[in-house]
C-alpha cells in the first residue's frame, strides 16, 4: 500500500492565506495541510487572538472580506464604536462578527485545550475540510525591535503604530523551546510528502517566526520532498503589508534574490512574478509564474505552478 | 454646618432602575445613592456580567432600551448571530453594544480594580452623575433551588430556562461572609441619610440577596431613616418578571401584603399601587401612590411619593 501524496503549506495571514485557498481547490482535504504562523498572536481584552490563524480560517471557510484579504465578510464595527464611546481601547480592529471567533476560541482553550485542537473544532464549525494547524501550539511571539521606540510587542507595531517605527531586527521570543505542533510533525514526517509550499508572506514578520522553531527549520533542511517558496516581492514592492518597507529598513533591496538567500539553506526553488522574469533569467534557483492573486482564477493557477515545480524538482 | 438630606435607593434590575430614574429626576447627584444588588452576576465567556448594575447603568446613562427596561437601545446582535453559526453559547442575550461593557468592566476588573471602582468608572464613562454602587464587592451569588431541576444558578434559571422550574427556595451564596461596599457603608453611616427607598424589584430575587448581607439587614433595622419599600406588585401580579409566580410556588400569596411581611423587620411603609388601595385599606404599613410606571412622568411622581412618604414618617 502506498500513501497518497500529501502537500505542506507554510503561512502567514493575507498572501499565505490566498495561495493556500487555491492549493485547497487543487488537492483533496487529506492531500494538504496548511501550517500557520502564530508568531502575531496576542492577548487582548481577555482574549487570545490569532490573526493568521484566523485570515486562513475565514478564506478557507469562504467568509473573508476579499477586499481586504483578513477579517470577515459583511462586517459591522458596533461592538467597537461602544467601547470607543466608553473609552475603551479601539485600536485593534474587532469586528462585530469577528469578535464571535474570538470569545469561541477563549472558551476552547480555557477547557484546557491546544491551539491545534482548538483551530481543528474552529475549522470543522467554519466548514473547513483541510488541515489547518498553528505551526506550534507552544507560546511563540515576535517581538519587534525598532531604531526609535524600543522593543514592541507585534501588534503594537504593526496595529497600533501602523508599521511605522522603523525595524532594526526580529526576534521570536519562546521560538528556540517550541516544539512543532502535532499536525505539522506528523505531516513533515509522512514519506508521503511531496511538496512543500512557502506562501508569499512576510519573510521576516511571517515566515521567520516559524523557521525560528529550530525543528522546522532542521525538518525543511533534511525533507525529501521539494521545497518551493513563492516571493511576495513583485517589481520591487510586496503586494500587501510593510516587507518592502521592511527590507529596505534592514539595509536589504527587496527582491526575490534576498527570498532565495534567506532560503537558501532549504528551498529548492523561489517562484517569481512574471514581472520580475528578467530579474532572474539564467538564475536556477528561481522560476517564473503569476504571482499576484487577484481573484480565485489567480490562486488556483498559482498553486497549479507551485505543484508543477515541486513535480518537476522531484522528478 | 450641616450636611445636605441624603438618599439611598436599593435597586434590582428593570423596576427598581426604573424608580432611580425618577429619584435621579428629583435629586441631586451628591444626595442620592443607588445601591444594586449583584446576586445575579455571572461569569460567561471569560466576562463577568452584572445584569442589575447594567440595567441601572444604561438606564441613568439614558442608553438603555425604554420597551424591554434592559439592555441597550438600538442594539444590535452580530456577535451573537456569529456566535450560534459557530455552535458557540447564545442563550444569554449579549448585544454587540452591550458587550462593549462587559469587555470594558473585564480589563478593568483585570487591572485589579474593586467592582466599586469599576462601576464608578462606568457610570463616569456613561456620564452618570448620581453614585451607583454594589451593594459588596465581594462575590455574591444566588443560588435557585428548584423542585424538579436540582440547584441552578441564577442565569441559567432566569434566561437559559427562562424561571420555568418550580422554586422550592433561594439561598445567596457569599452574603453571610459579605460586607457592604465602601459607598454603601458610608451613605448608611452618614447622620445626613434622610430617607432609604426600596425600589419596586423582586424581593427574591433582587432584593433577598442584599437582605441577606448581615450588615445590611442590620443597618435597616436600627436607621434612623425612614425606610419606604415599593411593592412590585400590582392587582396579584408582578409588572415584569416571575414575581407572582415565584410567589405562589413558594406557597404565599401575591401581595402586598406579603412584602411587608418579609420586610416587617426594617420597614416603615409599603407603597401599594393605588388599583390595590382598597386591599391595604386602614392598615397603617401601607400607602397607595400609583406604581407602575410606563413613562418618566410616572417615575418622577413615583419618586417624589416615596420622599414624600419619608418625610412624613419621618416628621
Amino acid at each position: 500500500m502506498t500513501s497518497s501524496p500529501r502537500v505542506l503549506a507554510l503561512s502567514g495571514g493575507v498572501g499565505g492565506a490566498r495561495l493556500a485557498a487555491g492549493l485547497a481547490r487543487v488537492l483533496a482535504p487529506e492531500a494538504l495541510t496548511i501550517a500557520v504562523n502564530v508568531g502575531d498572536d496576542f492577548e487582548h481584552l481577555g482574549l487570545t487572538i490569532c490573526p493568521d490563524l484566523d485570515t486562513v480560517l475565514y478564506t478557507l471557510g469562504g467568509v473573508v472580506h476579499r477586499g481586504q484579504g483578513w477579517g470577515r465578510d459583511q462586517e459591522t464595527w458596533h461592538t467597537l464604536d461602544a467601547m470607543r464611546s466608553l473609552g475603551g481601547e479601539d485600536w485593534f480592529l474587532l469586528g462585530d462578527r469577528d469578535l464571535a471567533l474570538h470569545l469561541v476560541r477563549r472558551q476552547l482553550l480555557a477547557q484546557g485545550r491546544s491551539l491545534s485542537e482548538v483551530t481543528q473544532d474552529l475549522s470543522r464549525r467554519l466548514d473547513v475540510s483541510h488541515r489547518i494547524v498553528p505551526v506550534t501550539d507552544a507560546r511563540l511571539r515576535t517581538r519587534v525591535h525598532t531604531v526609535a521606540d524600543g522593543e514592541l510587542g507585534f501588534q503594537d507595531y504593526f496595529v497600533r503604530r501602523r508599521c511605522q517605527p522603523a525595524v532594526r531586527a526580529l526576534t521570536f521570543e519562546g521560538a528556540e523551546e517550541a516544539t512543532l505542533s502535532p499536525g505539522l510533525a506528523e505531516v513533515l514526517a509522512d514519506p508521503a510528502l511531496s511538496a512543500i509550499i512557502v506562501c508569499p508572506s512576510n519573510p521576516y514578520l511571517s515566515v521567520a517566526p516559524m523557521l525560528a522553531i529550530p525543528a522546522l527549520r532542521t525538518a525543511l533542511r533534511v525533507t525529501h520532498a521539494p521545497v518551493i517558496a513563492v516571493s511576495p516581492i513583485i517589481g520591487g514592492e510586496a503586494v500587501k503589508g510593510p516587507t518592502a518597507k521592511i527590507m529596505r529598513e534592514l539595509g536589504v533591496e527587496p527582491t526575490a534574490t534576498v527570498i532565495a538567500e534567506l532560503y537558501a539553506d532549504f528551498v529548492d526553488c523561489v517562484v517569481v512574478d512574471t514581472c520580475d522574469a528578467s530579474r532572474v533569467a539564467g538564475d536556477p534557483r528561481f522560476a517564473v509564474a503569476p504571482t499576484w492573486m487577484r481573484n480565485d482564477d489567480d490562486r488556483f493557477a498559482l498553486a497549479q505552478a507551485c505543484l508543477d515545480l515541486a513535480r518537476q524538482r522531484k522528478g
